[in-house]
């Protein structure tokens, strides 16, 4: 059977009885580090100038959108919150294949709730669909798309959202297929993109076409039949080199949500580790940054590919820069929200210290490791070699650190008591009658 | 300069009394192609299902779709007028790069002038420089973007209708760069959906996507400002081979649009040469279907790569067969709208004809050519050889010819009287103080 019809017809015919409950659970985990994004990042520039071009475009105010005082109709709905949950850069990551997978799929599945009442149960079983699809095609273009340039979250993102969204619809399979035939054509988003505020719009855009292709499907508009294995379908146009087995392969025993990570840091992942060996090193040492005279990362090659920069204007740019990522942790010795400011970005003592970084691409360091060599002025030298950083999988967050997370990024939004409420309504997603109580109790 | 920003700059400085009077009758000769493909198309049943699946999504109703009661946002018009323009595969064609390029630049911006008062000198200029902008990004990725598998059409149209809305909107040069990031980042559409809905729906997505790249730009909403030419832009992701000089030579003298051409026939382009020469056969000889044994067809390779339908089920299907095109041809002479209905597709001579045809594919002959030996139950052999096929450069279909094939789609739709005014308001497009006329006048 074609890849596209074996999971279409899985999706459709997935029952929540099926899914085992430590899945369940990550899908909470998941979900609430979601919302928390999501409300920290509610007042971004971005989620503002986007809210501002597309209000009067709306539809029926029928959604609600994280986070924010706003409503849309459940399309620009799904854009706005996938924004939000994107833009900073604190969402979750498959390290598989680099995919920040809840935004898509659950900024299209938190305006649709919003607007349809959907019992949480529904809800998490469709986000498990859209999970599922999405990770699954991302596994088999992962790496040659990515390498090539495509942003992955964008577009494995839609046909997560198409999943999710067409689970809650009830598509039939004929009209899954079509919903991953509308979701393939309009998978797009370049990593030319990152740095601007066009990318935290890849994720929303994602989930609305997503969103958009179940319901253009429920209502018979058809699609390609071959979406993905197709010759001219999605891995093939999109990819140099794929592999279809993975997205069939132990489909409904294998849950790809369980090789979800979370980012402890609100910054591009792969610059986790260098940040976790300066902590470290200011825990043990605390260098004075006057006495630091270079500082020698030695890094995965990716890292240079993505996170190159050195000179900074805003925030957002120093979320991507392995020169920041080395600064913050020897001067200041943390990486929260605080360190990737503009005012973060314009401290002339963070700029002093990243002009001494000096990195390195090794192909023999792994994207979650990082050595790094501190000289100091007096000819000490201070070195450091993380093995794994913390949040990947096998230094995982425990619920307990997300909850942490969850309130650094929230309190200052929504207030404590507020907080714990939004808290308490996602561990017990499972047993909500109605989602949209969620997305009501993140509105301030 | 980078090219992203030649092309952005260009537009934004170029003034209407720039533009060559020769162009500027192209540009309504395309319009009035578009305008009548549109009407024709108008009742099918991708449209039908796209304005169900979609009016309750749209936002206040401000704007007019060609040939439609039903009214939209602009942006949601922007997908219907795509649909419509599209869904006959009678619309143009600038061979240099096999783009359909009237809807996607079109639909956006008769969306646009419906809802705010356009005067028809602005809006024509602006459609040239929409044209401009995606024919010459078009030309820069051809040929290995599209034999990848992209449907040029979407994906080098989404510039076109940025650009053009770009226009009507005054972005500024630094918009105008974020617009194109924008549209670039939304590029897709993929030619594994030929035969099905989602074909003509990617005219309408690149007309909306364009459209609403404009509007976030506006706004202030950044984009990576390479878009096109960075490591990671649009043409080294989208393309194995590019050639970015074609985006700036001659830009402002050598104008696109005057390479366009316009179908007399509602079928994919690479087989109308076959259906000229069997109209030849058909009007010099008439053989009675019985009497045909074999029909023995020798044309460019990239014919069968994208027409080698031979079992079909509905007319649309029959619009991308090689068989059905030598077909009609010898036995019905002519190949208008009802030569590619479901009925044709299901008639029971027509289908036995096209089991006999057998084609070849040929690299000595051009995708403008074709040639053609009918073998009769007699031995007799009937060969012809078409050089150019009717409506391409050298054989341009004249004013009269593109009102002749107006008045075929739109009469049955809109009546004789109304026709008239339509392609007259099409005809003094520069002199228009509201471009909204056409559309009302399209409305039944």
């Amino acid at each position: 059977m074609p890849e596209t019809k074996t999971l279409a017809s899985y999706i459709v015919s997935s029952a929540a009885a099926d899914i085992p409950k430590d899945v369940m659970h990550e899908a909470k985990r998941a979900l609430l580090n979601f919302v928390g994004c999501a409300v920290g990042g509610s007042r971004e520039p971005a989620v503002e100038t986007a809210i501002g071009a597309l209000l009067p475009f709306s539809g029926k105010p029928a959604a609600g959108v994280l986070a924010r005082p706003e409503r849309f109709d459940p399309l620009y709905a799904s854009v706005i919150n996938g924004i939000t949950g994107h833009v900073f850069e604190y969402d979750d990551t498959t390290p598989m294949n680099y995919i920040h997978p809840t935004p898509p799929v659950a900024s299209a599945l938190f305006a649709y709730a919003s607007a349809n009442r959907t019992a949480g149960k529904d809800f998490l079983h469709a986000f498990i669909m859209g999970f599922e699809a999405e990770s699954r095609i991302g596994n088999a273009v992962y790496p040659a798309h990515y390498n090539a340039g495509w942003h992955i979250t964008a577009t494995a993102g839609v046909f997560g959202s198409a999943a999710a969204v067409g689970k809650l619809l009830n598509l039939s399979t004929q009209e899954m297929i079509w919903a991953m035939g509308l979701a393939a054509t309009q998978a797009s988003g370049i990593r030319e993109m990152f740095g601007s505020m066009a990318k935290s719009f890849h994720a929303g855009h994602a989930a609305r076409n997503g969103y958009l292709s179940a319901v253009l499907a429920k209502s018979g508009f058809t699609a390609g039949e071959h979406a993905i294995e197709g010759a001219r379908g999605f891995a093939p146009v999109l990819a140099a080199e794929y592999d279809l087995s993975k997205i069939t392969a132990q489909l409904g025993k294998d849950f790809q949500i369980r090789y979800n990570t979370y980012k402890p840091y609100p910054s591009g992942i792969v610059v986790h580790p260098t940040i976790d060996g300066c902590i470290d090193i200011y825990r043990d040492y605390r260098p004075a940054p006057e006495s630091i005279k270079a500082v020698r990362v030695r890094v995965a090659p990716l890292v240079l590919d993505l996170c190159n920069k050195r000179e900074l204007r805003q925030g957002l740019d120093s979320k991507y820069s392995i020169y920041h990522a080395a600064a913050i942790g020897l001067v200041r010795g943390r990486a929260g929200l605080q360190e990737f400011t503009d005012e973060a970005a314009n401290d002339p003592v963070l700029k002093q210290i990243r002009e001494r970084v000096v990195p390195e691409g090794d192909p023999a360091i792994t994207e979650d490791q990082s050595h790094i060599e501190v000289e100091l002025t007096n000819g000490e030298k201070i070195t450091r070699f993380v093995r794994e950083s913390l949040g990947n999988l096998r230094r995982p967050l425990s619920d307990q650190q997300l909850e942490e997370k969850f309130r650094d990024q929230a309190v200052p939004r929504l207030g404590a008591e507020r907080v714990e409420k939004v808290i308490q309504l996602c561990w017990s997603l499972d047993e909500l009658n109605d989602v949209n109580q969620i997305v009501s109790a993140t509105c301030p």
